[in-house]
């Protein structure tokens, strides 16, 4: 299989697999069983992804873990945002 | 940077941020809050990004891959031993 059809199905199972905790979260407006720090931790490692993506000039790893970052920000968003005081 | 040492500090920082729920799933005996079709979804992605890893020959996306597969098949086997029945 081509390299780069297979990075980006691994991408879209990948990222699809992250949609349901996000929806839970916006829905139910509680994001208490989410970690900040693990958050934090979670961004900076795909962060560093896309980097490598760059680096090794790679389009499927730039792309999936740039969503996945996009993904977790929005978390850590919502993180703050529904906390409880 | 070396973009093997990015790949493993990466692949690291990544890999640590899926450790807390597993611990969480296994200390309460209960992982009712994880979906197994979404289990599935994800293992399957991880598996072809260990599968990419194989064909661009780049181990930093094999080892953290690999790792991510079993830390998910760990949480999926928990998820068959504490559904409620």
């Amino acid at each position: 299989m081509n390299e780069n059809v297979l990075g980006i199905v691994a991408g879209v199972l990948t990222s699809v697999s992250m949609i349901p905790q996000l929806i839970k979260v916006i829905k139910e407006k509680n994001a208490d069983e989410l970690s900040w720090v693990m958050l934090l931790v979670l961004i900076s490692g795909l962060s560093l992804w896309v980097w490598y993506g760059f680096i090794q000039d790679e389009l499927p790893i730039i792309l999936s873990n740039s969503f996945a970052v996009l993904v977790n920000v929005v978390l850590l968003i919502c993180w703050f945002i529904y906390r409880k005081k």
